[in-house]
């Protein structure tokens, strides 16, 4: 009934980039997401504004490894350089897979 | 110190299923959860009103594979037919672990 | 890109301990760390207030594994007798590890 083999996506970042996140992850293909708001402190990104006690929200994706990598490369690509951003991955088994 | 051999388990749901959904992890020997808000968009349930933008609730459970099969099953027999509901589980290690 | 053989750290406990306890990550040395809001139900500490349906906080760190030893232990030998807390860690990989 759990099947194996799936990936738990997590990306912890700014708050602002919300909207663009989630634009991004609906056009890779992602069969959807979860999102919770968080707090915390962090490595500042290339931007002075830093990290520190900023609002943050904590984004949970279910995926296939394929489309995790995809994730994290655009991720990578196109936030990581300017923007306070952690991207980590699970292994996750999950109930009716059918879904994702 | 660690211990391994423990699962997290993960539900994802719409928050009108709070009471209900802890009502059944008491009943089913559960001996805790954590419950965070969240938001999120995911495969539409059987139900019309779908998940999308809906309000969610994100419930971890730490217990042994036996549990968690056994929630798993309850779940997808009672509620993933009618509503919105995302389950996951995952390995982690436990410090003392004698309380669950 | 993702890099394996990292550790998440996960602490669920009193909101009350907050500050406390994100001073003593510092302190360790943990790189960072998200905080986000909770409610739930554990077991009770040895303090008679227990834990029911109190404010609860979910901390997670992300570390190596020495770090989240190192963490573990100083949790358990400081807050596991008085407060309502549990600590569990998984294996994660993670992107731009030169962060951590």
């Amino acid at each position: 009934m759990i099947e194996r083999n799936f990936k738990l996506l997590t990306v912890v970042t700014e708050s602002a980039l919300e909207n663009e996140l989630t634009e991004v992850l609906d056009r890779l293909g992602a069969s959807g997401y979860t999102i919770v708001n968080a707090r915390g402190r962090g490595s500042r990104g290339v931007r002075d504004a830093g990290w520190s006690t900023s609002s943050n929200i904590r984004v949970e994706v279910i995926c296939d490894a394929l489309m995790a990598e995809k994730i994290a490369d655009y991720l990578q690509e196109h936030f990581y350089r300017d923007y306070a951003m952690v991207v980590f991955v699970s292994d996750v088994g999950i109930m009716r897979p059918e879904k994702f």
